[in-house]
């Protein structure tokens, strides 16, 4: 008589959990069939489920089951019952279960399976078009489902945290108000108001504020996003972050919540014990040693900003275009690449081209000599001794040494030489091209400066969001000099990526009027843009702060994955689209109607 | 010199902390002025935070404290520093630090506050559009905090218990596929897919089957979700539900688990331990006692079916017009409203009218008198003794009782029968308007038709959805005779609300093709609206079901607020708008153009 599975006899163990200390037991497992050997006479498979492989055997005495077992083929889905057996000398030590395997009396097949697209295995060269068309099958393999096992895990432990601190998960709205001017919103058309339509979230940033006005005082939500931004390959248009809100705070008060978040999950997840304070960093200083606020720590390769040298030494100098670029507000900057690292001159040319897909017109290069001299440089035919020894000395530069040079525009500068950085780490090993390597550089980035200047429109812009409070020291330069306001916003940064950011936000009508006054604002704008978040200010408002950590990023560097789509269960592609269900599609006249729209034909060519 | 708050001086305690045992301690509290007493010479105030009240007073002796101490108004947002005193023989025993006041040495005002346009009180006559406007103010009273702190602490509950029984947290997108169809959509138009369209998800139903397949085994989510529906009061177009989906389960593996979790949440928040295994109900008797799948069994008032009786007597009756009823396929209830109870004449008329506005035609009545005959009542007069009798045994009448009727089409019956059974409950005071009255009657609603007669179309309709699976002794008849077909659905049903619904999925690709043959859903349209998923199941689906449970309506029952709105921080008015922010929007011609719609103008009338 057939056992009856699930109805009656439950699964008593999942595929990852038998060991010796099961021998003899009687077990259940319910799995996927994830290979089969048939050994003349007995036939063996290798049963899956999320938790793992348990050998199954199944001998011609159990006659039944053995006859079914001869029908089996992968990803069947299968309920067995058996003993389970030592493997003696034969122990699998790869497998969790490899000690034991369970010699089956009884098999049922719960369902069938055709051959699938692709196998069900750790690596698999399948296309990434035709995994994520079957991506409930990409689903079972095992680096996924993992990945997703981690990050269901990070989601119990933020919260288990985030809870134990006395932080309260609110939620907000996702169909909100269209604000023009911020990241590209979706747009969801009323159709209970004609001609209306909603924005979805791009972040709770206005409600998080109001829940501190509100009195709530520690805030948080693990939150899906929305950015309706062009895609790159590690963006998408919806995305999780850990969102953060906590009244009468510092700075510093919210880096300790948020360090102790992190040593968590590295504790929990990885069983690391990170040290925390983090490393902090001024704003400016990261910008000059690694041309961005989001610098790799685990390498050195530091920028040398030789910009002031250059001036000191003029026209005299004997290298017109920095002096150029120097006298034209732009500026200098070299890196060294060491000795013992040695590159080839053809690796060295490659490092060129590198540049200029960066943006760069060019690289300009000087091998150090044992005198210092320098060597493959058209720069060493005009450069003065007094110049060349100034800028070895800055460098620090040794015999046998690479020196790199970008001048110009600052921000292309920075630009071109933190790739370029990031690029030569790699080259020469520094860092691995994917994943940590085992090292885990976590800083702040601090005092960055409140405005930056637009010279498109030649004004002053916010270089966050609007509501970021400058320094109480700086206050008085609002207006009189708005570009050396600094603020209290703060990137946490790890191996090269921003993980999250925010900052301490105005709460002072006085402080917040002054600061729309320098942005240019108008008060028919501000109150068109943030009306009900100016109102909330003028009701005892408290003075709170808030981050934002973006949750599918640290998933992907905390499990080592390669790309944000394989921490995603269903991602889109770089087009918007979902090959699996073949959204977003086509929509009847009707429905449109309904809301009020009509589609626009594109324009022929 | 100024006490530096916040930056050096931390809050020691919140305004809900202080008791007796704290005499004497130098604290720091933060909050607002929730009320100010000047009682000539000293200041007091009440400071308020989310966890409560506590007095402060400034004496002149603290002269420049004393002195700003002048200045607070109505929700100034401050911090103060002073010493716990005991207050004696004045204990405030309302107050959770009614037997302490601070005495208070130094005192900071954060934030000013203007005249609040309402009262910051539990109870205020505001109207609801003053107070949904100035939602960050409605937010600060006692209730609307309170409700949104058990919630969150619901939302900690439910994901601790859920990781607790290995269930994973896994994302859906809310960008998904338009399915025509099922519920109406809100629809995202494509930048990147001119002309496309993405749904927002109404459920992540699919999504978590395919979870299921890909091995995933248990998962679960706390996840908004999005119905464009005309709203009543009670719906918000966007919502939460706590949705489950297991593998290798029958329906009772599922009833376990949300019992558990009910029982959890109940037992933690209210301190109740609520009687499990809940109560089992099949549907069909729920129809015929209740008139709906949703029965508040907080009090009896049971229907009772008289269609056979009547059938029996026939036309002989002397009730024409139950007897007509009959005939053409309608069913006849009656209800007895007890003796004890008794509603006066008007009360009674009063019946009448609220079961015409249910949809009745009328209200067919009788008082039962000493000896059985019948009295204020038309019927009274044609009936024969012998119905008479048996109806009045059928519904085991006593004199004194009042009898109410119903008769004619079978959906319309039950729903005036069963809004008159909660409406005649509350008449009599058997249950509250609102909330609980303390008793909490759990129930399971089983064994559901899978199909639905949909008499416009004249075809079969599939009740809940189309991926239900049928009990395994009724795919027999699931071509010849699909009204008999009984499947594995199941709501869950709380005081007369249903708070979740779910089903055992169809996961053999055979039974679901003959599902969708008696549905006359055709190969291609098939294809078109799941097509993903028919494949899916091609590749040994497992068996699976699930559950979802609304969230909004479970923090209501359990916190007794009075609407939905009040559970949720941000809701959205009757017409889908937000009067705070006033959202929908417009838009720009330019971003529309990106988007490639445009909006149609109303027709003119």
């Amino acid at each position: 008589m057939a056992v009856p599975f699930i109805s009656e006899v439950k699964r008593t163990h999942t595929c990852g959990q038998l060991t010796a200390a099961n021998v003899g037991e009687e077990v259940v497992l319910f799995g996927w069939v994830h290979n089969r050997r048939d050994h003349g006479g007995a036939v063996f498979i290798d049963l899956r489920d999320r938790d793992g492989l348990t050998q199954v055997v199944f001998e011609p005495d159990a006659k039944e089951a053995h006859e079914i077992a001869g029908s089996l083929r992968l990803e069947f889905c299968v309920g067995i019952k058996g003993k389970v057996l030592s493997r003696g000398k034969n122990v699998n030590p790869k497998m969790k279960t490899g000690e034991i395997e369970v010699k089956a009396s009884d098999l049922t097949i719960f369902n069938r399976s055709e051959a699938t697209p692709f196998l069900i295995e750790d690596n698999v060269d399948t296309s990434e078009e035709k995994r994520l068309a079957h991506r409930y099958l990409d689903l079972r393999r095992g680096p996924l489902q993992r990945t997703l096992m981690t990050r269901s895990k990070m989601n119990a432990l933020t919260r288990a945290y985030m809870h134990g601190n006395n932080f309260l998960e609110l939620e907000t709205p996702f169909m909100g108000k269209y604000t023009p001017g911020g990241a590209r919103n979706f747009l969801v058309p009323s159709r209970l108001n004609p001609g209306k339509f909603y924005a979805l979230a791009e972040s709770p940033q206005l409600y998080k504020q109001l829940f501190m006005v509100a009195g709530f005082d520690r805030y948080f939500q693990i939150v899906k996003c929305f950015r309706d931004e062009d895609l790159r390959l590690d963006r998408q248009p919806e995305f999780t972050q850990i969102d953060v809100e906590m009244s009468f705070v510092t700075q510093d008060d919210i880096f300790t919540i948020i360090e102790g978040l992190l040593k968590k999950l590295w504790g929990e997840v990885l069983g690391l014990d990170i040290p925390t304070p983090f490393q902090r960093m001024d704003f400016y200083e990261s910008m000059a040693k690694y041309g961005n606020d989001k610098p790799d720590l685990r390498f050195g390769l530091e920028h040398i900003v030789l910009t002031d040298l250059i001036r000191e030494h003029g026209a005299a100098g004997g290298v017109p275009m920095m002096w150029d670029a120097v006298q034209e507000k732009g500026i200098v900057k070299a890196m060294v690449v060491p000795a013992e690292k040695a590159l080839s001159r053809a690796e060295s040319d490659k490092l060129e081209d590198f540049a200029k897909q960066a943006g760069a017109r060019g690289l300009a290069r000087a091998k150090v000599g044992e005198g210092g001299e320098w060597t493959q440089s058209p720069l060493s035919k005009t450069i003065t001794p007094a110049l060349r020894l100034a800028i070895n000395q800055a460098c620090n530069a040794k015999p046998g040494d690479l020196l790199l040079f970008q001048f110009g525009k600052e921000s292309l500068v920075h630009t071109v030489m933190a790739n370029l950085r990031v690029h030569v780490a790699k080259k020469l090993g520094l860092i691995p091209e994917y994943g940590s390597g085992g090292q885990w550089k976590f800083l702040w980035v601090v005092n960055p400066p409140l405005f930056e200047f637009d010279e498109e429109s030649n004004t002053w812009a916010a270089a966050h969001h609007a509501f970021t409070r400058p320094h109480d020291e700086d206050v008085q330069y609002l207006l009189s000099d708005p570009g050396r306001v600094k603020c209290h916003r703060y990137d946490v940064v790890l191996n090269g990526f921003e993980i999250g950011g925010g900052s301490i936000r105005l709460h002072d009508p006085k402080v917040q009027s002054e600061v729309f006054q320098a942005l240019g604002i108008q008060e028919e704008e501000a109150r068109t843009k943030f009306g009900f978040l100016l109102d909330a200010l003028k009701f005892g408002a408290p003075p709170h702060g808030g981050i934002a950590l973006g949750m599918d990023r640290l998933v992907m560097l905390l499990t080592g994955a390669e790309s944000l789509r394989d921490v995603i269960p269903f991602p889109k592609t770089k087009t918007g689209t979902d090959t699996m269900t073949g959204a977003p599609g086509d929509v009847d006249e009707k429905q449109l109607r309904e809301l009020h729209v009509r589609t626009v034909p594109l324009p022929q060519k």
